[in-house]
C-alpha cells in the first residue's frame, strides 16, 4: 500500500532525529527556556526579516490555534473563518469550547475575500441592537488552505486593510505554510506574513518535523502573557527543547523549504498527469494537495493500492479524491500513480 | 408613535399587575420553593396532561435556553439550529459561550426538516474521523419562528422520530408560545409538544407577563440537578415567587390563550390589508409577527408614525419590514396602520 | 412564624410597586435603553459625586458578579476572595463556569486586608515559573460583608493603593449596599467607592427592590462593550424600563437609605439585646445581619416561632445563628425576638 | 552543574529513541490509531491484570488532567483536591478555565483522607439550598504526591468506598506513577489501581519517555467519546503513533520499573544522607523527590554546583529545598552531593 492519503504518515526527517539523538542526553532547564529554542526563535526571527516577534512553540496544529485564538478574543467577540477552515470542520468544537463563536463565510476556494470580511463588520455595526450578535474581531485564514489554494501578497494586503480599518486581528493557520510558500503561484515570505498577520504559525508536523508548529506574535498585545495561556491549555512541553531543537534542524540550511519544494513537485507531477488525462481537478492547487475527480466506476481501479481520501461526491457519477504529497513522497510511488491514473 | 416594533413595549397585562401588588407584602421562602410557584407548577403541568414534566421558572429566554442546553450537552456536542435561529443569530453567542457548537442549517422559513437533521447526523457517523467533528446531540427549533412560522403536529412527529433514531435531545423554544399554539393554522397543544419535545419553554415575557418564561422538562435526564445549572448561571431569581405569582394570573383561567388570540387577529387584520393591497408577504405567518414587503420610495409614509424593524433588503426597490402585534396591541392602532397600507 | 431568614421575603417597597403600576401600559423601547433607565442612571450618578460612570441594572447578584467579572478578566486571570465571599460559596461555582479561579484568602471576619493581597501577588511574581500559575488580576469585596462587617474608608484606601501596585481590579459586590453605608461605623459614601473601586453594584433586591440590581463602572476600560456582555450572559432584561422605574423610586427621595436605615434600626436593637443578656455575638455587626451564638441546649425556644439560618456550629455547645432584619422588618416583631431572646 | 532540580532535564532513555529511530520511515495512519499504539496499549492491560480498561496516550501531563476531569464533569460539578494538588497550583487554572471549581483540603502530607472527602460530601448534601453550591463528583489525588508521599492500598480502598458512597470518580494523576509503585513503602500495583481508580494515568515524561502519559480509563461511563474530548483540547497527537512507541519500549520489559527503582535508590541515598547528618526531611517520601531542610546561612555551599528548587521558607533560619531524582540520574553525582551534604 502507497499512502497519499495525508502529510504525517512517516516519522521525522533523517536531520531531525540525528539532532534529536545527539543532544538526548543534555540537561537543560524546561518549558522552551533553554538555548535550543532560544536558537530556533533567532532562526525564525532572521527569516521574518528580524522583525518583533515573538515565537513560541507548540506541539500540534489544534493547540496553535487554540492559543492564539484564546489571546485575542474577549468572550463577546467572534472569529471569521471559511466555511472550509480547519477549527471550523475539523478540531471538534475547540474553539467554541473556548467560549467563541465562528463567524462562517461560504468561500469557493477556501479563500477568504477583503469584501466578504467587510461585508460581516458593516452589517454588524450598522444592527440597531449589535450587542445583541456576536462582535467580529479576529480572521482566521489558511495558507495554503484546507483545498491546497494560497493567498497572493496582494490578496494578503487587502484583508490587512480590512482588518486594520475594522480593528480585527489576522490569524493565519500554517500547518503547511512551507507548502504554501514554495508554491510556484506563491509570491510572499515569511516577513510580509508577518508584517501583514498579527499572529500566524509555522507549520513542522506536516513538513519534516516528528512533531511541533512555530507560533509567531507580531501584534504588540498578543505577546502579553502568552506563557500562561500556553501552560493552561496544556501547550506548554516539560522538555520544551525537543521543538527547538526540531525547528533548527529545519531552519538552519533551509532544510524547511527544500522539503516543501520537493512535496510541490511531486504534487505537481500528479496534477499534470490529471490535466493531460482530462482528469478534473476540483481545486487548482499548486501545493501538495490535489483534488482530482475521478468517475466513480472506476475508482476501484487505484483502491487496494494506494490510500487517499474521498472528498466529495461531485455528482452521482464522480468522486473528488485527496492525494497528499510531502517532503517524504518517493518520486518512484508518483510514477506508479501516475501510471494507473493513465489507465482510469 | 405607535409601536409595532416588538411585542414587549408595554409591561404587563393588568391581572398579572393585580396579583403582584395582592401578594406585594406577604413573607415567602425564596429561589421559587414558594406556594405561588408549586401552585404555577400544577397548572402548567395540568395543561401538560398532566405528564410527568418538571417546571422552573426564569426572568427571560436567553436564560432559558442557556440552562436548557447546559443541562443537555457534553463539551464536544452540538446543536443543529436553523439559520434564523434566536440562539444562532440574537443572543451574543450565548450558546458558544457555554462552550458549544451551533450546528447551523439554512432555511426558508425558519424551520427544520426532519431530513436535514438525518442528514447532518449521518454524515457525522459516516466520517471515517468523525471524533474530529462536534457530535450532533439535540435539536433547536422555535415555534413560532422567528419568523412567524410554526410546525404541525405531524412536522413535529417527524422531528421527533430522528431525534430518536440518533439519541438526539429535541428543544423547543417557545419565546411566543402562545401566539404559536392559537395560530389558525396550528394543530399542536401543550400536551403534545410535552410528548414531542425533551425540553420546551412557554414565553411569558412577550405575551402578558412582566417577565419571565417557564421551562419544561419532560427528559427524565434532563431534570436532575437543574436547579443547580439555574443558580449558576444567575437564572435562580432571589424572590422566585414574583415568576410563580404572574404563571398563576396567567393559566388559571387561560388568560394566556385569550391574550395570544388577540395578538393574532390583530396581526391577520395587516395580514389580510397587505393582502388586499398587493403588499408581498415575505413569510406566510398566521402569527403575531408579519412581514410587508414595502417599496423603498414608498417607506416613508409609514415612517415617524409607527415603530417597525426593517426585516431585510428583498432586493435594490424593496425591504421587508416586521410589523410585531402583542395581547397589548390596541384594534384602533391597527386600524390606523391598515388605512395607511392602502395608500402605500 | 416571623422570618427573620432572610432579606427579601416580600415584594417590593410600596412606593416601587406604585411606580411599575403607574407606568406599566406606556410603550417604551427595550432592553434599557428607555428614558426612565436613563433617569435612573443620572440619579445614581450624581449619588456618587457625578464621576463619569456607567451604569447598568441586572435582575439579580450572580448576574451582577457574572458579567463584572467576565468583563474584566482574561482566561489565564483569577479574582482574590475572603473564604467567606459570596462567589466563592453560594453561587454554584459561577465564576469557574466562566473559567476563572478563585484565589482564596481565609479570613476572621469576611474582610480582605492590603497586606493579604500584596502577599499573594508577591508571591505569584517572585515565582520563578510565575505562568504555571494563575495571574491574580480583580480583588473581590462584599461590603458589608457576609457576615454584616463592613470596611471603613482607610480600609478601602488601602485595598485601592495595593490594587495600583498591582495592576489589579478592584470590585465590591454590594448586594447590601444600603445597610452598609448607613451602619453607624461606617465612613464611606456611593462617591467614595466609586473612587475606589472600579466596579461595584447597588443592591436593590435586598433593599426595597422587586429586584434588581445597579452596576456602576468607573474603570473606562471596563466600560467598552459592556452590554454585549449583559446580553450574552442573559442579563439584558427585555423589558429593561422595570429596573429603571424601581431604582428611580429607591433614589428620588433617598428611599434607598431611609430603608437601610430602618433595618439597621431593627437589627441594632436585637444586637443591644443580646449584649444585655450576654448571649455572645459571632461577628461585630452594625449592620441587618446579626449573629447570635446560642446553646444549643436552649434553641428550641425560639423554633417555630421564628425563621433564621443556622451559621455554623460554634463548639459542641452552642451554634451561631443569622438573624436578618430588613426595609420590611416591623418593630413589633422585632420587641417579641427581644422578649424571646431575655429567657434564653 | 548537576541538575537535581527536576524529572525531566534531559531527553529519553536509549531504548526508546532506538525504538523511535527504527521506526522513523514506516507508514502508518495517525491519531493513535496505528498497531504500535494498538500493542502498547496491549502491554499496559496485561499490567493491569487485563482488567476491561481503555488506554489513550497523551503528550504530557496537564493534557492528561484535562481530558480525563473534562470526561467526568457536567457544569455545576467539582472536583476534591489537595491544597498540594498539581491541578490546583501549577496548571495556571486549566480545571477553571474548562468551568470546574476545585473543591480545596487542607493536608499536611499532600494526601486526602476518606474522611476529609466525606465531610465535604455530608456537608454539601445536608444544606438546605445545597444546588447554591458546587456538587462534588470527583477525587483527585496524585500518588506519588506533590510532596513525594504516597497512599497504601488501604487507604485507596478508605477512598475508592467514599467515591462510591457519594457517586464520586475516583481519579489519580499518575506523573510519577513509576517512582510511587516502585517505592519500599509502597504495596500497590497497576491492577489494584485500575480496580479502585475511574480513570488515572501512568507518567511517561518523567519516567524514561521523550514525552507522553498513558490515561487509563476503567470506569465504563467516562470511556464513550473520549477521543472527541482529546481532538477538542488538542490533545490528539498526529502522529500518535510516537506515543505507542514509546510506552512499547517502557513496558515491554519492563524498562520503565527498572528506571524508576533506580531514580528511587538514587532518592534513599540522599535521605538517609540527611537523616546521618541531622539535616531534617520536610516529608518523609521513598521516592524520586526528597525535601532536606537547610540552615539559611549554608545554602551558599551548595549553590553554583547543584540546580534544586527552593520549596518553602521553613522558618526564618531555614529553607525547605527540593531535590529529584530520575531514571537519569548518575550515582556519581549523587555521590557528590552527599559528600557536600555532609559539610552543611
Amino acid at each position: 500500500m502507497i499512502y497519499f492519503n495525508c502529510d504525517y504518515n512517516e516519522g521525522a526527517h533523517p536531520k531531525v532525529m540525528e539532532m534529536l539523538l545527539n543532544t538526548n542526553m543534555e540537561q537543560t532547564c524546561g518549558y522552551g527556556e533553554d538555548m535550543y529554542c532560544e536558537k530556533a526563535r533567532k532562526l525564525i526571527k532572521q527569516k521574518c526579516n528580524n522583525q518583533d516577534v515573538d515565537v513560541h512553540f507548540v506541539v500540534g496544529g489544534t493547540m496553535a490555534n487554540i492559543t492564539a485564538i484564546s489571546a485575542a478574543l474577549r468572550p463577546y467577540q467572534g472569529i471569521i473563518c471559511s466555511d472550509m477552515g480547519h477549527i471550523h470542520t475539523h478540531e471538534t468544537g475547540s474553539i467554541e469550547a473556548l467560549g467563541y463563536k465562528i463567524l462562517n463565510v461560504q468561500t469557493d476556494d477556501g479563500k477568504l475575500t477583503a469584501k466578504q470580511i467587510n461585508n460581516i463588520c458593516k452589517m454588524h455595526y450598522q444592527d440597531v441592537n449589535y450587542e445583541h450578535t456576536v462582535q467580529p474581531k479576529m480572521v482566521y485564514i489558511s495558507n495554503p488552505t484546507e483545498v491546497g489554494t494560497i493567498y497572493t501578497k496582494n490578496e494578503l494586503d487587502q484583508l490587512y486593510c480590512v482588518c486594520r480599518e475594522y480593528d480585527l486581528y489576522l490569524y493565519m493557520d500554517g500547518a503547511r505554510l512551507g507548502y504554501g510558500l514554495c508554491a510556484k503561484n506563491s509570491d510572499l515570505d515569511l516577513g510580509t506574513i508577518a508584517s501583514f498577520c498579527d499572529v500566524f504559525y509555522i507549520g513542522g508536523t506536516k513538513q519534516g518535523a516528528l512533531f511541533g508548529e512555530a507560533l509567531v506574535i507580531s501584534n504588540q498585545s498578543l505577546k502579553k502573557d502568552f506563557r500562561y495561556i500556553l501552560k493552561q491549555k496544556g501547550g506548554l512541553l516539560a522538555k520544551g527543547r525537543l521543538l527547538g531543537i526540531q525547528f533548527i534542524a529545519l531552519f538552519e540550511n533551509d532544510l524547511y523549504f527544500q522539503l516543501a519544494q520537493h512535496a510541490n513537485r511531486m504534487a505537481l507531477m500528479i496534477k499534470e498527469a490529471c490535466m493531460q488525462n482530462d482528469i478534473p481537478l476540483l481545486y487548482d492547487s499548486y501545493t501538495n494537495q490535489q483534488f482530482p475527480v475521478i468517475p466513480n466506476r472506476k475508482i476501484h481501479k487505484i483502491n487496494g493500492k494506494y490510500e487517499y481520501i474521498l472528498w466529495e461526491s461531485v455528482d452521482q457519477k464522480q468522486t473528488a479524491i485527496r492525494i497528499c504529497t510531502s517532503w517524504a513522497t518517493e518520486e518512484e510511488n508518483v510514477n506508479k500513480l501516475i501510471k494507473d491514473l493513465y489507465y482510469l
